[in-house]
């Protein structure tokens, strides 16, 4: 298969690479690093991108930022943010790509684990994993042509561990290679509209 | 208690109303129609409403529009269409009117049954509704001085079943005395962080 991982180059991306790599030809793309660059928040350039790329077996997104901090001072403008980056990112590249996979392909995102299993400061964080597990059950049942969507919802990853020391209390981090394996059953399994976790 | 419920006097916050007003003061916010004026959409307005309200025990959300269309053909600006009105349109109640909630009060919001019994056309509604219960999942555990926030997410309500002909088939429309029930159940009970299904 030819497979575009967005965010190829991050500390999921990289998990995913290595795993879907094993038997797969991938396209990394990042905002700055990877074969391909693209914002994933303007359509104009997640526009550009795909016309570069020409068509793809799947397509897999480990991007997107949100506002962590305590909701009882978060601002609209805060809560926003993550509805930009992390989930409009990841929606422009399914809407925008729906032509880009071919018959029977799979678009593959990524969530996270703060929306089944919360800490302080993640309500942000929270609502766009929810809206991102959603909208793949939602978008399962009306896909054209056979195409699949799932998404993966990592735990924290060991190789986060450190950056995000002290906000994760009691959470067990996960390695790369399950995280690579969530990857796997998405794009080389049969499954839709799921949410594949680990940890 | 004093309960504000803004869209008060829809199919959804009448429902809500005729149970909860059964032994509390409901003060009822709309666009056009009820007892103070609003546009969730717009944080001028919402902060406004508050000024003009005080405070109160809990604040019920019974408001927001999605983008009802075939996933295949939906655009990015049809999809932030759900994020900007219901999505954000609740959470700029809940992170605009926390000073206006008295100690131990709550805040019920209301997402709906398209993330977990999805239908054709309803991806955008998924998401947004998704995006609701895990926001309220994430928010609970550190809201302040006891305040609570639940969502209700009822099935097609029986009033609106004719509107929705043909878009929700087999689902069972549920009748108002139930939707009341949850508000009451939110609102008069313990829990918190909690999506409360009706259907
Ligand atoms: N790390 C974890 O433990 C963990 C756990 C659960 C969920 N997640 C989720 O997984 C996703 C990726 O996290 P990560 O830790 O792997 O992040 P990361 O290491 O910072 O990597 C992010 C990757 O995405 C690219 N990127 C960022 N913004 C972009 C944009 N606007 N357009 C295009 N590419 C963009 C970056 O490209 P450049 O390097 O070129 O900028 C980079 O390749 C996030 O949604 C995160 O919430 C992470
Ligand atoms: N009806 C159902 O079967 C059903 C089932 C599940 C979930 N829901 C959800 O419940 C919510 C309400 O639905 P509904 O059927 O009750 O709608 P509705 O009958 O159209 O009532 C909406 C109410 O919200 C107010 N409103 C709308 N936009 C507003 C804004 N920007 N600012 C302030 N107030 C606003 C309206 O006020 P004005 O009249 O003054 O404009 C009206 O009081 C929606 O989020 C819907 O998705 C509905």
């Amino acid at each position: 298969m030819r497979i575009l991982i967005v965010g190829g180059s991050g500390t999921v991306g990289k998990a995913a690479a290595a795993e879907l790599g094993r038997r797969h030809d991938i396209i990394r793309a990042g905002r700055s690093s990877g074969d391909l660059t693209v914002d994933v928040m303007s359509e104009a350039s997640v526009k550009a991108m795909y016309a570069k790329l020409g068509k793809v077996d799947a397509v897999v997104t480990t991007v997107g930022h949100v506002h962590f901090g305590p909701v009882a001072t978060m601002t609209p403008e805060q809560f926003r943010k993550g509805l930009d980056d992390k989930l409009m990112g990841q929606v422009n590249i399914v809407l925008l790509g729906m032509d880009h996979v071919n018959d029977n392909g799979s678009f593959t995102l990524t969530s996270g684990i703060l929306d089944r299993d919360p800490v302080r400061q993640g309500a942000n964080a929270a609502a766009v994993n929810g809206a991102i597990g959603a909208f793949v059950r939602g978008a399962a049942i009306e896909m054209p042509r056979g195409i699949r969507i799932n998404a993966v919802s990592p735990g924290l990853l060991e190789d986060s561990a450190a950056k995000y020391d002290g906000f994760f209390p009691g959470h067990e981090p996960v390695s790369n290679a399950r995280v690579g394996l969530a990857y796997a059953k998405s794009v080389d399994g049969a499954l839709t509209g799921q949410v594949i976790c680990v940890g």
